[in-house]
């Protein structure tokens, strides 16, 4: 009797789980296409049909990873303070970076590797960091403590501004012991920004 | 008649300016030690003297390129106008990295290189860059334009603020067409923190 066919979507999310699995074994950048296949007992060939490059793999396990970072921030905006929002926020998305660098240094290894080549997962990070932030910044409004006169363009200020505590290649780089002061600083400095009444 | 001994300040730059000379050429990683010393007809022993690594020629050279930067600032404090000081220093070292990222990328090499090794020109550029925002916010306390109770944790503030347009690693990865409206919108937002007269 002949197997039933599997599903394309289902091979796809094998051989993610299976990538992921040998990425945090072995590190990104020690795991061929091969590799995988070979662990799958697939043949390469048939990795390569759903996943043209270790680029791509790369790119599906860092947007999976960025909607689970997502998802996790949603939680926040029902239980903390508008005033306290973006502070929290920040916080969180900060912590969870350096978990995964001590954590699963492989979603470093794979953000810092491909980065150069216009890397889309960045820029879906960057989406998701300014639609958190308008967010935030339309809530605070509505709420009387904020003071703006262009949320999205304010959104996208407030994101380069918390670079340096949020952006994967600063992170890597900083001694983790100045991060919790320097994201503090920076807020503060963003939340006078936005609560300044006479800002037009 | 024996030739009289060079002083050692004098055998420092002259390895200094071969060494970057070289480095501008064949690029940071390919040349080594013994290059700089076959081109100087040195021995490398004797450039080991001085220089006990190419990261130690990196800093030497990074040191000197962070301080002619900032003598150029300099020049900016008599002619710009309090209120838009800020942005011209910070356009003018964006724009003066671009320049390196074109015409030098031996120094981004070498920055980029060395920069996992705790690099003492990284704190070297962090310092400068602190000082010359402290003295931006401090002229603009005086002129009656800023209200900020603390310049030196504003300063820090506003330094890693800036860090997504100020800092080699992110412009190294940053398509340079967004920059300008990136380091525009970051700064707009910082004067609106610097000027909210509630700011305690």
């Amino acid at each position: 009797m002949r197997k039933p066919r599997r599903k394309a979507e289902e091979t796809r999310e094998d051989i993610l789980l299976k990538a992921e699995e040998l990425f945090r074994a072995d590190g990104f950048s020690k795991v061929s296409i091969a590799d995988i296949a070979a662990a799958l007992g697939m043949s390469p060939a048939n990795v390569f049909k759903h996943y043209h490059s270790k680029t791509a793999l790369a790119v599906a396990i860092t947007e999976r990873h960025i909607s689970r970072m997502s998802a996790r921030l949603e939680s926040l905006d029902d239980t903390v303070q508008v005033s306290e929002r973006l502070l929290k926020v920040a916080q969180r998305l900060m912590e969870s970076h350096l978990d995964d660098l001590r954590c699963s240094p492989y979603i470093f290894e794979m953000v810092l590797m491909t980065a150069d080549t216009d890397f889309p997962s960045g820029r879906l990070y960057k989406q998701l960091l300014e639609e958190k932030f308008e967010a935030i910044i339309r809530a605070g409004i509505e709420a009387g403590i904020y003071h703006c006169p262009d949320p999205a363009r304010t959104a996208k200020a407030v994101s380069a501004a918390l670079a340096s505590v949020l952006h994967p290649v600063f992170l890597v780089r900083s001694r983790p012991g100045e991060l919790p002061e320097r994201c503090e600083v920076v807020v503060e400095l963003i939340n006078a920004a936005l609560q300044n009444p006479l800002d037009k």
